[in-house]
């Protein structure tokens, strides 16, 4: 019979985890591997919640696995680095984003693209290479292989930076890889949520001309006046979108909720493409005709490898880019949770674990 | 009150037109505006039959101007040329493709992508600067700006050479923008007919690889062994396709019923690129998460600018590329047309205009 959580590994670990479906969390005894030749023990200071951890937690990819710890965007500090270990010393800054393993010999593996390999290893609700199941960052502390470590720069706090790690590196990658790095081009950004802000960020960061292109109205004061954004459409309004259309070289669409694409496509120049980073979970409606007058595309990109998760957060912090975020208590993880569903956050939750965490 | 088509201009012209959405085709009589001072007026020899004809033809987008002369495939014979035309001179072997107008000032023109200008004016069906409907191969003659005309090489039979002009260019364009040029690389072509048959030769002669994915096991030898390609997939053979998954960098999708695209993304590599040619009447489901987990992306290309048109044909003839035709006479238009609908042509009809054309 398989060992329980609490009794699988030598250290012992707390954190809240959710029970089934429900997706109601609470206390949790678990416990956490020893720390190996290549580890590094962190002690977890701030965990971000993103809607991935919403979809798990009620289990709506039918892939859930209870108990089960959410919390992919860690930040904290060493406690313990293995003998095999020189990236890191006791006392560094560092982060844990989605991944804690990958093959590290297929083709995506050899070119840095780990968040491509077939059999990467996510930091929770996986299977790690032992068959234990991994527990995320809703917890005190974390045993992960260095490989998959990033170094936080000295001038990014903490609690704001743990974003970087997953809401950054969604956005960041596709608009290196597409060319939304060259400054003068004009960017759309679908959706001003965790994942929207952070690519207006980028895209200011980049040299860009950025649009939000919004359901909602209210969002507009806030993208223009703090985020910097350059403009701001209303998806729904149809001047506007027809005033738009054209437009822009590039757009990264965060909505993961079933939306139309054609009015998007409509609004890129030639060349342009439309970059999906939310997943939504039924097929979208593809016009092909639109596609073919404008040589246009549609792509969808997730996360980012090692090496460019550790640049991205370089960049941000050579230019001073954290998240906007609303600190919370563990024990507000519930109601934080419904918030989200709502999208009644601005604009990423980050809970305040090594202050707040009781079990 | 507007003039008729055969007297509206000054140059009498024969051809074969339809009269309405039946399609049907019959002897027509119009006329050609005079050769200007930018014009070629060319005898036309051959004219390759497409697709874009069997819609046009049944007003199938809607879009269709009766009377009807079809044909944008056209190769021939310069017999005049303007004033101020210095790059041809009568007796030049010379075609024309999909368009004869553009704005030639927008950014797509700037750029040589003038089959992406707004106001792209078609070789037929479609409204020329002087408000005139234009008219196009099935007919003995044709008067064409200098600057949408082609060169064929003289090493190409000019029947054979005909269909590079649409079938050639619809596929070579995007294989060249999306790097499908590249030795060594490993392309899907779904669908072999006029377009699949091209982007197989185009794939060999950029020392490729070549899968042929097509519903019909009967064009496996054919494909094979005649074309060259390296394997053929059965698309609805589900053992054939799990197999083959991940090993396409790229697929040129020339099909344009509506069909499934997710067992096509499935064959991509990380990275890989779907491109659709054929343009299906209805939007085609597309699933977001296949394209998140490998970065791949679904474009559209539609033809291709005069420059690279011209170095297309020029490719062509240094590789002795042409397409696989079966020359037809005049009078037997329609049958073809009824046959083009059922797929029943290896791979082109063309019209030996010149020598079978009567009005």
């Amino acid at each position: 019979m398989a060992k329980s959580a609490e009794e699988e590994h030598p250290q012992k670990a707390v954190g809240w985890a959710a029970r089934d479906p429900s997706g109601v969390l609470s206390p949790f005894k678990f416990s956490r591997r020893d720390n190996g030749d290549n580890d590094v023990t962190i002690k977890i200071l701030y965990c971000g919640i993103g809607h991935t951890d919403l979809h798990n937690l009620k289990n709506e990819w039918g892939t859930s696995l209870y108990p089960m710890v959410p919390g992919y965007e860690i930040a904290g500090v060493v406690t313990e680095v293995g003998r095999n270990v020189t990236k890191f010393r006791v006392g560094d800054k560092v982060g844990v984003g989605c991944m804690i393993g990958s093959c590290r010999s297929c083709d995506n593996c050899a070119q840095d693209l780990e968040n491509y390999c077939h059999k990467g290893i996510l930091t929770y609700n996986s299977a790690y290479y032992d068959g234990s199941i991994t527990f995320g960052g809703f917890s005190d502390k974390v045993v992960v292989d260095h490989n998959y470590v990033l170094r936080f720069p000295d001038n990014l706090p903490l609690d704001a930076a743990a974003p970087l790690l997953c809401a950054g590196i969604t956005v960041y990658s596709p608009m290196k890889y597409f060319g939304f790095n060259e400054p003068g081009k004009h960017l759309g950004v679908v959706g001003l949520g965790g994942l929207g802000h952070m690519a207006v960020k980028f895209g200011k960061a980049f040299g860009l001309k950025v649009t939000v292109i919004s359901t909602s109205a209210s969002k507009e004061k806030d993208a223009l006046e703090r985020l910097g954004a350059d403009s701001f459409l209303i998806s729904h309004d149809p001047d506007q979108m027809q005033a738009a259309m054209g437009t822009l070289d590039g757009i990264i669409d965060t909505v993961s909720a079933v939306h139309p694409l054609q009015p998007l496509i409509n609004l890129l120049k030639t060349n342009g493409k439309l970059i999906m980073v939310g997943a939504p979970d039924k097929p979208l409606e593809l016009p092909i005709f639109p596609l073919l007058m404008g040589r246009k595309l549609v792509a969808g990109s997730g996360i980012g490898g090692l090496k460019e998760t550790q640049e991205m957060v370089d960049f941000a912090g050579k230019q001073n880019i954290t998240a906007d975020i609303e600190v919370i208590p563990m024990d507000y993880v519930n109601t934080a949770m419904e918030r989200l569903a709502k999208g009644d956050v601005k604009y990423r939750f980050v809970i305040d674990v090594a202050n707040t965490l009781t079990c």
